[in-house]
């Protein structure tokens, strides 16, 4: 049976829900329970690792046997795994629902399966309803579910001919206002920015993203790795964000911490050693490298090394686009040698 | 009076005739002697230093008294100067030549003041007939007497990060087709090409502007400036024109004899240091960086030292375009702090 337009309108409606949980471990999901004639009876999202999934939110605004021959819709399949709360699939079986149509298929290896499980006990299952609009919605988990880590995009500033400094170390500016703004507009979509202690001991970066003055709404999770002290007077400790520390060399470990409390995309801001270490271990997924048009000379690299020790070995990139930002010019490039994916 | 209609073709066929002579230390000048009728009477153009000027080689045609009350038209200022052949002013007059059309003023501090000494004789004089085409044909001349120098492009290819090279010198190839193309198409069209003496000990280059495997018809005269002796089966030796080399770190010098040979634009390919050189003294007009899409890190840079110790000192540029290549993107750009001139 092909999806009604009632069953459209409440997953249009149930995108909306979803939309209200928070970015975090879980994605964020959203479901209405439809009644046999079509009418909303509940509803319901998800608000976060602990707290009951969207169906079972939904399902429990309901008297018993309320959804006996009802029709759930639902942005991501109903899951088929017992973690803190009990798998949905089998509460909408219990439940009586009769019918289940959702956007997404539930891409996880141990959460997947709900779909065959639901069909297994009679209930009829519609999957991809307004699949675009749910893979947009998640998009960050989605991909981060994929890396097995969030997706890491690693940013620098340089000369044209590859310098994030001069020979004193002043830099301020080689960039124009346009390329600094992008910057933190790129800041205020990220989950976490990810400095070294070099960089906070030179720099004193506050780790903001801000419009002009102002604090952009969403704040990005500082992040500093390195086994120098941060001072307790350091602009970032007054992030809106506790910073988290990581005094270690393996960026992989930090990455899993980082998944593992929901941060699902992280912005490596540098200086040039954590960047290049990034690259070197194959953990950049996108590199954005803002090119202003300057020569500096010397030997304040933007990347160091980069374990590339013949040119059959370079780091070839696809770029997705050429910015012109003022005078300068944005590089954003992913791997050549995946469609998307590490360097 | 003004420039009539015969007066006029004159120019245009002086401008054709100018083109038949060398570029040089002379500029490239034609000229047409006109009845007072308006006939074409005589023409002459010259042919490269040691040899008479355009109106002398047109003035040379006619029996004596022909050009008595004639019109010499000619594109450029007529010279005031004796070098190795006569003032041109001088000879006019002494032909009895009434009248003088010319397309450009002689910029020449020494040559100039021509048209003042015809006046003062009673010849009437136009300037400015053909101004623009008559630039276009000499402009590199007259791009090297302003600067008292020939024009200097430097040239070098990078990674994105500036890298020259991977860690162990291997480069081939760092950029793509489209822009080692777009590099001998440059060649083609400049007088003289500059390499150091690293560059031809490390990768043995011709030095010639190719067209796939093909020469094109003007191949720039291959200069070497360093120290180290260029071995005597090297690539350069069997180039169309006998290479010149100059065992001295004085670029000015090095300039200065060029321009003394006729050199007006020079394209200074590299490596590194050399490049650098030009840059430090400020010697570079206009930079061409190919940029590839590639990272290297490592230590192998395309710029070496430019004398900039403190980011006030940073060389600004003024990029005139961005050039897409294939998937490289060439930057040619000029100092910010000229509307053309050294950076």
């Amino acid at each position: 049976m092909a999806v009604t337009e009632a069953e459209r309108r409440a997953m249009t409606h149930a995108l909306a829900l979803a939309a209200r949980g928070p970015r975090g471990p879980n994605p964020q999901v959203g479901a209405v329970i439809l009644s046999a004639a079509g009418e909303v009876i509940a509803e319901g999202w998800h608000r976060g690792a602990g707290t009951p999934h969207a169906e079972v939110d939904a399902l429990s605004k309901l008297p018993p046997d309320a959804a006996r021959g009802a029709t759930a819709v639902v942005t991501l399949e109903p899951c088929n795994h017992t973690g803190r709360t009990g798998p949905c699939a089998l509460a909408l079986i219990d439940a009586g629902v009769s019918r289940v149509v959702y956007a997404l298929d539930d891409p996880g290896a141990v959460s997947g399966g709900g779909a065959e499980r639901l069909r297994t006990a009679g209930v009829e299952v519609e999957s991809g309803e307004q699949a675009d609009a749910a893979t947009a919605l998640i998009t960050d988990w989605l991909t981060a579910q994929r890396l097995g880590r969030p997706h890491v995009t690693v940013k620098w500033a340089q000369s044209l001919d590859g310098r994030a400094a001069a020979a004193d170390g002043t830099s301020q500016w080689i960039t124009g206002p346009e390329a600094r703004g992008d910057v933190h507009r790129r800041r205020a979509v990220a989950d976490a920015i990810v400095v070294g202690t070099g960089t906070v001991l030179a720099d004193d970066p506050a780790l903001t993203a801000r419009d002009g003055d102002a604090l952009f709404e969403h704040q990005p999770v500082p992040v500093v790795i390195g086994s120098r002290e941060t001072p307790a007077d350091a602009a970032l400790r007054r992030h809106p964000h506790e910073p988290l520390f990581f005094d270690t060399r393996d960026l992989t470990a930090v990455l899993a911490d980082l998944h593992a409390r929901g941060i699902q995309t992280v912005f490596v801001e540098g200086g040039p050693t954590l960047a290049s270490a990034f690259i070197a271990a194959g953990l950049a997924d996108r590199v954005l490298a803002y090119l202003a048009p300057v020569l500096l000379g010397g030997d304040r690299l933007a990347l160091t090394d980069i374990g590339v020790a013949s040119i059959v070995e370079a780091r070839r990139l696809t770029i997705d686009e050429w910015v012109p930002l003022g005078a300068d010019l944005l590089a954003i490039a992913h791997s050549a040698r995946t469609e998307e994916g590490e360097l």
